[in-house]
């Protein structure tokens, strides 16, 4: 299972930069919009129409990129959806459940130093 | 002084996707570079060349633009250097120091998950 073992996928080597853990991280999840998604996904959201409509109006052609990054990165699953209306569900994996504290401490540095932003409440659901 | 109000520059306007405090971080530090110039800052280098030295190989043009953004952003403090063979020092102000457990946790995920990574000793030092 993808989740038990250390992301180590060819796309991880390709785009390696360096062996710092912070460097290697943000080549997988160095942008604007990839940790919004995360973000989503740790309140609870699971459909692609739901992550769709964040408040940061993400175009949609950047969401089905970052989903496949994520999903390649081994941080996101895709699977068949057991709702209406919806093809697939994506979730965190193990790995991306973890990302859960750096989400917290990058929100909690904008709600702490730029002006004009709502507290942050970061409460992960348990994957279903 | 800047870094005793929070940021809310021109810059951090214009560029606001929502007012979700993560959003607004990413606005400012989500790419593949501005928070390894944090890391490198914290570690205490301080010089341009320093900063360009970094083994992730940093285009100048990029490393360029990327400080002008940190200082713009109220992250980071260019000051005249009182070094030989350097312009000017760069340095953390208070709210990029507080990125610091960020840092930490994005580096502590990578290295958790990500295969051939090594661990990051992450001891900032203080502003001089």
């Amino acid at each position: 299972m993808r989740t038990r073992t250390k992301i180590k996928g060819a796309q991880a080597k390709r785009m390696k930069r360096s062996d710092c853990p912070l460097s290697c991280t943000l080549d997988l999840i160095g942008d604007r919009w990839s940790l919004l998604i995360v973000r989503d996904l740790l309140f609870g959201r699971s459909r692609y129409s739901e992550l769709a409509a964040a408040g940061e109006g993400i175009p949609t052609n950047i969401l089905a990129q970052r989903l496949k990054q994520l999903e390649q990165g081994g941080i996101i699953e895709r699977r068949p959806s057991a709702k209406p209306r919806s093809r697939y569900d994506y979730c965190l994996t193990k790995a991306g459940l973890k990302l859960a504290p750096a989400v917290r401490a990058l929100a909690e540095w904008g709600h702490s130093e730029i002006a004009g932003t709502r507290p942050l409440p970061l409460q992960a659901r348990r994957r279903k």
